[in-house]
This record gives structure tokens, C-alpha cells and sequence, in this order.
């Protein structure tokens, strides 16, 4: 997606153990235009016709995935992240490991919201190590309701989620895939 | 809000300990037609008019204050909870108690993003302790930036938060006050 690579490369800014910066309209600082324009393409690259829920994880997803299920008139959930006392009893859980909080956390997702009537779109901001996303297809797979897709704004190339997700079979499109990332820039895969 | 508060009385389940569970349309599974009739009313409660951005403390605010800026045109900017090494250098800190985690918790947010150029009006699904709002009107101040209010969805009036706010002189609103949680029912203050 063009707007979004042209708005990572000009606010966009890559610190020491290739960590790419994009909290000024991304995750942190959210701008809702481009939030809007990137539901727009999803809805392109994948059959919305048929879903019941985008599904994401807290907490950076949230805003992007509001907005495409804002849009595609279904409702949004999302896996909360253990442990939470306002949540109880009939949870799919799946372990993951957190590398933006060096530990294991387990996602929790209440059986009442998802079941094998669901047909669900995953949306996420990030994807680099797909730790988030491995716990959120397994609790698609746990709840029996068929995966759409996987959409994603920016995907993280070098590093293995992704790849593995596409062996997998599953069906995931990254609105931009960053191939390399270090102090002379950063370059797409086209 | 009426709407609101039939949601609250059709859907709603209440819990051993004054919890109100209303995960099934407001901070897990997310009904996103509320979400737009919330921040249509939110509207009429406060002047938008000349605001620069929604500010609200991630995780399950983020959706309703999401809808809210794409419809005010203005950014969200979510407060992070610490320690993620993804934010780093010049960050507003407030530390806060989380009765969901029962433990402290330190809210960031880059002083990049919130300056005293700024006009916000906080957004957040619900408010209890009010503990969580403690720290992002800590934030405001610090950054020097005007606030505007303090939209909540669901307040219980019975528990602390909402009237210190209002002594303090927040202009807090609340789109549902519940004044009474038990196994006979819910009341809401009128």
C-alpha cells in the first residue's frame, strides 16, 4: 500500500536493534485517516462479505481493527491479555511469548463471543516474531469458526512470523513488508 | 444515555463483588453502532469544536475513543503501560494503581505527542477507581495541554473515582452512572 510505505519512510524512524519507530500515526499517536484507508484495502485483498467479527488482540491493534469492523458493520473483538479478574469461566486460552514484554502471556478470549458460527477477518498493526498472531489463530482453530484471513499494516520481513504463517497456509497480507531495516534506511519487498 | 442504559439492563450481568460484566458490547466483544451513537453524544456533551486530539489509556478504551477521533477528525493517542522497550526517552510517566491487575502500573506517553499546544478530551470505557484517569489528567498537566473533559461510558457512582473528579473540577460526563449493583438488579443515577 502506498500511503502507508510513503508515511513510514518520512515518519518513520529506525533505532539500534532494527526497531522501526511509526508511533507518530501507528500505535501510539493513531492518525484515523489512514486507519480508514488501510480498512478500505483490506477490504480488497480479502472477501468481507461473509464475516461475523474482526478479531484482534489488546492492546495496538484495537484501533485499526475498530475501524474495519466500524466499516464492515460487524462487531470487533478482542483477546484481552491474562490475567484480568473481570473475566471468568468458558475462556479459550493460548500461551504466547511476549518480545515486547520479555515474558509469557496468556491471551483469553471469553467462548461466548466466538463460535463455529463465526467466520472472522484477524486484524493487527504488527507483525514481526506473529507470537500475537499464533495465539489468535489458535483460538480461531479452538473455537472452530473459520478464518477469513490475516491483515496486517506492517510486517516485519527479516524476521520468521510471517514466513511461518505462510507455510502454514494461511492466508495473510501485510500492507507493507519491510525487507531490510538499519541506519542507511529502510526498504520494501515489493 | 438511554440507549446505553437499556444495553446495560438487556445485556448486562452482574457478578459477586459489585462487578458488571458488559463485555459482550463495550471492551471484549465491541458493538460498533454504540460505539458511533457514544461518541455522536459525547459530542453534544462537550465542545469539540477546537480539539486536537482523543486521549485515552490503552487497552479496552481504545476502541470507543477510536471511533470518536475518526468522527472529531483529530488523532488518538493512547497512554501505554509500562514496560514495553518499544517507547523510549522523553516520556511523560504517571504511576497508578490497577485494580483489574492489582498492582502498579506506569502509564507513558511520548512527549512528542502531547505539548501545550494541545486540547484534548479524555475517552474511556469505564470508570471506577478512576485511577487510570488520575493518570492521564496527570499527563495532561504535565504536558501543559488544556483538557477539555472527561467522556466515560459507564461510571460506578458508588465507587470513589467520578466524585473526586468532580470535586477536583473535572468536567467529567458519564453516559450511564450506575448507582446500585446487586443480585436484585441495577439502578442508575438519574
Amino acid at each position: 500500500m502506498q500511503l502507508l510505505k510513503e508515511r513510514i519512510l518520512s515518519d518513520g524512524r529506525v533505532l539500534p536493534g532494527e526497531i522501526l519507530k511509526i508511533d507518530g500515526f501507528l500505535n501510539h499517536r493513531v492518525d484515523m485517516e489512514l486507519m480508514h484507508a488501510m480498512a478500505g484495502e483490506f477490504a480488497e485483498l480479502f472477501d468481507i462479505s461473509g464475516i461475523t467479527a474482526v478479531l484482534t488482540v489488546e492492546a495496538s491493534g484495537i484501533a485499526l481493527a475498530a475501524i474495519c469492523a466500524s466499516e464492515w458493520k460487524v462487531p470487533l473483538l478482542f483477546a484481552k491479555k491474562a490475567k484480568s479478574d473481570n473475566i471468568e469461566g468458558g475462556l479459550y486460552k493460548s500461551d504466547i511469548f511476549s518480545y515486547t514484554y520479555k515474558k509469557n502471556v496468556t491471551l483469553l478470549m471469553s467462548m461466548q463471543w466466538l463460535s463455529s458460527n463465526d467466520k472472522v477477518l484477524i486484524i493487527d498493526d504488527f507483525l514481526a516474531n506473529g507470537e500475537a498472531l499464533r495465539g489468535l489463530v489458535d483460538i480461531v482453530n479452538q473455537a472452530g469458526a473459520e478464518l477469513i484471513g490475516i491483515g496486517i499494516a506492517v510486517e516485519k520481513g527479516f524476521q520468521p512470523g510471517g514466513k511461518a504463517m505462510r507455510e502454514a497456509g494461511l492466508n495473510l497480507k501485510s500492507l507493507a513488508i519491510i525487507e531490510k531495516l538499519d541506519e542507511s534506511g529502510i526498504e520494501f519487498r515489493e
